[in-house]
C-alpha cells in the first residue's frame, strides 16, 4: 500500500503494538525426519497464540528473492525494499550503528596487503585482529581534508566504515576496490561535476591513507566499495503517529530501526533485558520493534538443535509479552534462515499478527506449513504493518 | 486486471449475472461463543450454494484498509478503488442520489452558527431538523450568479449539497470550513486560472447565501468542503458489453451505481420488493445489481442479533433469486460491518459465485473461516468482476 495514503489514514490512538522479531524465524525440514526447526520445537505458548491470531507466511521481497537484513526489515517497517533500496556502505554503517545524516556518503572499507609494486596480495590483510582494525582505523581517522569531513570506524577484523559528511557530494562512485587478487587499487572516478568532486575527495582520502599505512604490515592499504547515500525514507514514526523505539542486541537493527527514524534504546545483553526494557518504557511509546538474534545465528551456523533451541527460547517469553497487555502482538522473521542451507533463503517467513480484533486462524501450530494454512496464506510483508495499524484501530476509512 | 483488457476481450451473450451486495457482510466472532454473525445464523440456502460455488474472501481496497461505501462499491464494480478516488462532495451527491453531469463540482455543506462578530459558535447550527434544512435550501437554490448554475439541496439535519455547473470548473479549491469552533469562515482559494475563477463563483455564493440566512437563527451562515468533480470513470454498459441496472432501496447505493453509468429503477421498499422488480425487468437488462442495507445498518448499530436477522433474511430470498435462474450469480458485500466493531472494518468480505461452469469449493458453510478455505483464499475485490463475466461466458480468448 502507498505509503503517502497510510499517512492520511492514520488517527491518533493509545494502543500499542509489539513487532517481535526473530531474524531468520522460517526454516525447512531436516532429511531425517522432514520435519522444520518450528516443527520439532516445543512451543506450547506460540501454538495457542497462533491458533487465535491471523497467521499467514509474508514474502519479504517478490518470489525467490534471498533477502539481506537491510531489505527484510524494510519490508517488515512498511518499505517496498524494491523502492527504498540501502547502499552497502550505509548498511555497513547500520552495522556499526554509526548514525548517518542526511548528504553522508558512507563506504565499505577493507584493510589490504599491497606488494613492493602496489599490486594486491591479499584483499583482507590476513584478516588482522578487530584490535588492529581499531587502531588502524584511529589513525585514519585523524586525516583531514579540506571541504569534507572524513569519519573512519572499524567493524570487525578487516573490515571498516568510512564516511564523508559535506554539502552536495554524491555517492555515483565507482569502487577503489578491483575485487582482484594482482590488481592496483582503482581510482575512483564520478560521472557529473557533483561526483567528479566527491571522488576527487575521496581520493585524496585513499592516498594519505596510503601514506599513513605504509609501515604497517600486512595491513598497508585499504579498498572502498558501496559508496552509498542514506535512503531518503519518510520517516516511520511520523507517517504513522506513533511514538516508535527498537529495542536490540545488536547494532545492525538497531541502525535499520534508526535509517526509518524510530528512537533506539540501549543495547540489551540478551532477550529478557530486552523484555524488561519493554516494560519499563512501555509507556512512552506506541510501537516496540523488538529483535532476537539467535534463530538466525543457529541457523546460519546450521545446527538446527541449536536453532530448536532458540525457538523454544523465544516460547518462553511469550507470557511475558503478553502480559504487557499489547493491542497488536506480532510475531515473525526479517527473512528464514533454515538450518539445512546454513544461510538466508528466499522462502516466506511464518507470522502471527494478535489483536481482539483480528480473525484467528484456527491453525494449532505456529511452524511454515501451519501458517500457509492461515486466512492469508502467502502476504506481502510490506502489508504487516497496514494490517497492524488497522488491528490496533488507528486508521479511519478510506472514502466515506 | 486492467479495464481496457477487459474492454478488448468480452463478446455479446444473452446471459445474465446477478450481484447481490449485502452491506457489511463480514463480520467478527463475538466473545461470548466466539462465533461470527454469519457463524451464528441459520443459512441453509446460502451453506448450500457455497458447497457448489467458488467461494472465497475479498480484499476491498488493500490489506488493512477500511473501506468507505464508494471505495467498495467501486471495487465490487471492477473500478480499482485507489486509482478512481470519489471526492466528498461527490459521494455526498451519490447519497441523496443526485444526477451529477462531467464537470459539476459538487461540495459538502454544512449549516452553521455565527456569533456578531462572524465566528463560527456551532459547525452543525445545532443540528437543525431535516426539514428546517429543506426550507433553507430552497432558499438557497434560489441564488442566481452569472456565469455557473448553483443547484442546493438538503441532506439530513444540517448537513446539504451544492452543485456548481458550468464551463470549466475546477475542483482544486480549499475549503471554507475551518473545522474549528472559533474561527471565521474561510474564504475559497484556488491556483490557476481555473481555480481561481471557480473560486470566485463559490464566493459569491457563500456571500449571497450569509445575506439569505443573516436573520436566521441557529442556521445563520454556510460551510463548505469537499469540492469535487465526478470522477471520469469508463462506463459499466459499455466497457462490458452488459445493460446494467441497479435495484437498490438507499439513494447512496443507486448514485455510486449511477456513477458507473448503470442504469437505475426506483427506489424499493425491500428486499422483497427489489427481488420482484429484478424479475419484472429480468428481460430488458444483463447485469443486476441489487443492494440490501440490513446487514450493514446491524453491524453499524453493533446489535448482533440483528445482523443474524438480517443474514437469515437474506437467506430465505436465495431460492427466489435461484428461481431466476442467472448463469452468474455473486453474494457478497462491500466491506465487513462486524456488529463487535460498531463500524466498517478492513476485513476481507465473503464471497460466492455460482454458475454452471465455477470450480466449486466444497465448503460447507458460508461464513467468513469457512471462505478462506475456498479456492481462492483471499483476492483483490476488483477481481469478482472479471471472473463474473468469464462465468457468464462473455469472454473470448486473450491471445490466439
Amino acid at each position: 500500500m502507498d505509503l503517502t495514503l497510510l499517512k492520511q489514514l492514520v488517527i491518533p490512538s493509545s494502543s500499542k503494538i509489539v513487532l517481535f522479531v526473530a531474524d531468520g524465524l522460517g526454516g525447512l525440514p531436516r532429511e531425517a525426519d522432514g520435519q522444520s526447526e518450528m516443527e520439532i520445537a516445543t512451543l506450547p505458548n506460540l501454538d495457542a497464540l497462533a491458533a487465535r491470531s491471523l497467521c499467514g507466511l509474508i514474502d519479504m521481497v517478490g518470489p525467490g528473492i534471498i533477502p539481506g537484513s537491510g531489505p527484510g526489515h524494510l519490508a517488515l517497517f512498511g518499505y517496498d525494499p524494491l523502492m527504498y533500496q540501502i547502499g552497502r556502505g550505509v548498511l555497513e554503517a547500520c552495522g556499526i550503528d554509526l548514525d548517518l545524516r542526511p548528504g553522508d556518503v558512507a563506504s565499505r572499507g577493507n584493510f589490504c596487503t599491497l606488494d613492493e609494486e602496489g599490486r594486491i596480495t591479499d584483499r583482507r590483510a590476513g584478516r588482522i585482529t578487530t584490535e588492529t582494525c581499531r587502531r588502524l582505523c584511529s589513525r585514519l581517522d585523524q586525516i583531514r581534508i579540506e571541504g569534507v569531513e572524513v569519519i573512519v570506524r572499524p567493524v570487525k577484523e578487516h573490515r571498516f566504515v568510512v564516511v564523508f559528511r559535506g554539502e552536495g557530494l554524491s555517492d555515483a562512485l565507482s569502487d577503489s576496490d578491483p575485487q582482484a587478487i594482482g590488481e592496483r587499487p582503482l581510482a575512483v572516478n564520478g560521472v557529473g561535476s557533483a561526483a567528479e568532486r566527491t571522488a576527487a575527495l575521496v581520493n585524496q582520502f585513499v592516498e594519505q591513507a596510503r601514506g599513513i599505512l605504509k609501515a604497517e604490515h600486512p595491513a598497508n592499504m585499504i579498498l572502498l566499495r558501496g559508496f552509498a547515500l542514506p535512503p531518503t525514507l519518510p520517516a516511520f514514526p511520523e507517517l504513522l503517529q506513533l511514538r516508535a523505539v527498537a529495542i536490540t542486541c545488536y547494532p545492525m537493527y538497531r541502525g535499520l530501526a534508526k535509517l526509518v527514524g524510530m528512537e533506539a534504546l540501549p543495547f540489551c545483553a540478551d532477550l529478557n533485558e530486552e523484555l524488561r526494557t519493554v516494560a519499563a518504557n512501555y509507556d512512552q511509546y506506541d510501537f516496540f520493534y523488538v529483535h532476537f538474534k539467535g534463530t538466525d545465528r543457529a541457523g546460519e551456523d546450521g545446527d538446527f538443535d541449536a536453532k530448536v533451541a532458540a525457538l523454544e527460547e523465544v516460547d518462553r517469553r511469550i507470557p511475558d509479552f503478553l502480559a504487557l497487555r499489547p493491542d497488536v502482538f506480532i510475531v515473525t522473521g526479517d527473512h528464514s534462515t533454515p538450518a539445512v542451507l546454513k544461510s538466508h533463503s528466499w522462502h516466506p517467513v511464518p507470522f502471527l499478527l494478535w489483536s481482539r480484533w483480528s480473525r484467528s486462524s484456527g491453525i494449532s501450530r505456529f511452524t511454515e506449513r501451519a501458517c500457509v494454512q492461515g486466512p492469508l496464506g502467502t502476504i506481502r510483508a510490506v502489508d504487516l504493518i497496514p494490517l497492524a495499524i488497522a488491528n490496533a484501530l488507528r486508521f479511519k476509512k478510506f472514502g466515506a
